[in-house]
């Protein structure tokens, strides 16, 4: 029988009725034919309520029992997911990670996925069962110890559920009903893709549209994942949802697809480092080292031999940011006269495939945010994205203005 | 180095502070030279609130699935004790029943542990780990599927534990100062006792006296594990808790050591049952098969070739009571004309290993309550108690009556 994998979000599954509303997807698919792998989030609010137990007792604490805490709330929905599909006559259990075993690194609160072995699933599959129901976000490493994927793995897990049993397409239920040009909260002139490149989604999800997890993404181009991102919380019909295709999917490509933001940034900046070769390598290694998410790096032209180094990462790995740059410099790796954090601060991006064959996206973005008097912090580009640091309280504005200068409303 | 176990009980975990608190009692004791290895609970509210999910997806919920959700509230507390104590710079780390492995039976949310292999947590003293943190109330069959103890499982974990790492003692920390001769919520009366003898402890464990499960005193028992009760809200002192231990270091025993109470009973009759050799089997083989826990079992004198017979059981298994001896009749295994249930019943017992050698307690014990109006409904004995199984709704008037009629206030 062909295989398909659902995925439930947090929202989707945050209480037994939601848990039934979903369980009710996952029967059509059933009677539609398919075994269905169902990839499960924690109940809405669950993980921030772990994760804030595990901050309460240490600010550096030991991410190996991180990771044993938070991956609890994914198993619990879980069992309750394969419960309600039992009710509904529906054969079906559920796995935690280590059972599967979703084997991944030993990178503990970020661990990449290495090897889904499909034996266990498909003998359950050859047995009757017709659903395998799975905790996401977590899997076990080498040492046998519980490894979570980062905050939004279970999109991961979705994806490389798919991948490993080749599954007719990854269904990502979440509580939007698609991707949209920009978020609906910040401007209701935001409206929904039908389809999207994976390029383009791509930027989207590393730029903070929280739709999907980036790296789930990058799975997804990478073994041709078909990906469909829809609301739980509607009936399915044939046009629910954004499609996340290959660009030849997509007849005409608009020259920019949205507007990106990610509020919870932070600008960190080494004053005065002695340039020499290698620095860069100095600086970043050690921080890489310390599982910091180093996004946007600037360096100023050096004069005199010395230069200043900006960067930036989540506002919640500056601490550990801060521990691993001065330790550096404790060691005598590196060598800077002080170290500036600036937490008040958030990127704003325009995004699309378009851009590739139009000139004048960048003199377009600068000039919507210098009429409305927004202070550019660091600017960063790539083939298809611009993105710029502002300071935290003009993120709306921006977004706002960007959208109306793009013509996103209209643009279907 | 010697080998203590600590368990921490729900209400002495239920938040980071009190996991912080139950983390000093830890630290004075590896101060005093232990390696320890504490035992947790989940916090207190969290079991009830997963079991309550659990019950809201199904009547007739899978056992696998129900251990595999409601697991998790212990794994929680693992963590964030290892986290916590880590912060107090004493080297420790969390496992989860299936990491160490606690090898159990596959009788699924009543396993029982088969085998605790020291190995994994031995080695990681000898690399100069101090604390092992285990998640209580679990296991893993050899299916390689989550089980649960049963209610209360994490006392049996830490004597487990104890037996099997040959500790110096078992301490189990609680939210109650020790083993009262009655519970204080029923009368202010009830008084501490500083020792009580195993065998008393069971029965009132066994009776509803929530301070230890049953199989956890039966484990100590048999493993001459030294266990000690005591509340982890107070400083501890020379003289803190109870300690239950073997009969002979009592020096004299009291005729009546406590009155215990069961509220949650249920009383099942099963009318006119054709008498015959081997009904009994009939009747309660079916039932243990469907894991009830039957407790008291009376058959009326046969006159006519039929008898009635009742039996008890906790209020919670009734559905799956009714279920399998409905089922049983249903195959021809036994027949009855009708089927009465009686969710509104407790059970209220005295308990004393003086009574061997006391005559008149059974006496005093049903005139006591005739004093009070109060119907017995099932008597059953033992050679240190007498349970009678009343109206719910006199449990409270008849603890009260059976402490003043055996004089435990004053009794020390």
């Amino acid at each position: 029988m062909p295989i398909l994998v659902m995925k439930f979000g947090g929202t989707s599954v945050a209480d037994l009725d939601r848990i039934r509303n979903a369980a009710e997807k996952v029967r059509a698919e059933v009677e539609r034919g398919y075994n269905v792998i169902v990839i499960v989030s924690a109940m809405s609010g669950k993980t921030n309520e772990l994760v804030g137990w595990v901050e309460g007792t240490s600010p550096l604490f030991d991410a190996r029992e991180y990771d044993a805490v938070v991956s609890s709330g994914e198993n619990v929905t879980a069992g309750l997911m394969a419960l309600t599909l039992q009710e509904m006559d529906i054969p079906a259990r559920s796995w935690q990670g280590w059972q599967v075993p979703v084997k991944t690194s030993s990178a503990h609160s970020s661990a990449r996925i290495k090897e889904i072995p499909r034996a266990h699933i498909d003998q359950k599959f050859d047995e009757g069962m017709r659903v395998a129901v799975v905790a996401g976000f977590q899997g076990i490493s080498s040492e046998g110890r519980i490894t979570t994927l980062g905050r939004g793995g279970s999109d991961t897990t979705a994806v490389a559920f798919a991948a490993a049993f080749t599954a007719e397409r990854c269904d990502i239920y979440t509580d939007v009903d698609g991707v949209y040009t920009t978020d609906p909260r910040i401007t209701s002139k935001a409206r929904k893709l039908d389809k999207i490149a994976f390029e383009e989604m791509l930027e989207l999800a590393s730029l903070g549209a929280k739709v999907l997890q980036t790296r789930s993404v990058e799975l997804a181009m990478r073994y041709k994942v078909r990906l469909r991102v829809l609301s739980s919380f509607e009936p399915n019909t044939e046009t629910s949802g954004t499609l996340v295709c290959d660009e030849e999917e997509i007849m005409e490509s608009n020259v920019v697809s949205g507007v990106a933001h990610s509020r919870d940034e932070a600008k960190m900046t080494l004053v005065s480092v002695a340039d020499r070769p290698g620095i860069a390598a100095a600086i970043f290694g050690p921080l890489a080292d310390a599982g910091v998410n180093v996004d946007m790096i600037v360096q100023n032209i050096s004069d005199d031999g010395r230069t200043d180094v900006t960067f930036s990462c989540p506002t919640d790995q500056v601490l550990r940011a801060e521990r691993a740059v001065t330790e550096a410099k404790e060691r005598g790796e590196i060598n800077f006269l002080k170290l500036l954090s600036d937490n008040a601060v958030a990127k704003v991006s325009v995004v699309g495939i378009g851009m590739r064959s139009h000139a004048g996206v960048a003199a377009k973005m600068f000039k919507s945010l210098r009429d409305e008097n927004i202070n550019i912090k660091v600017i960063s580009t790539s083939e298809i994205k611009i993105s710029v640091l502002i300071e935290r309280k003009y993120m709306e504005l921006a977004v706002q203005a960007l959208h109306d200068a793009f013509e996103l409303e209209g643009n279907s």
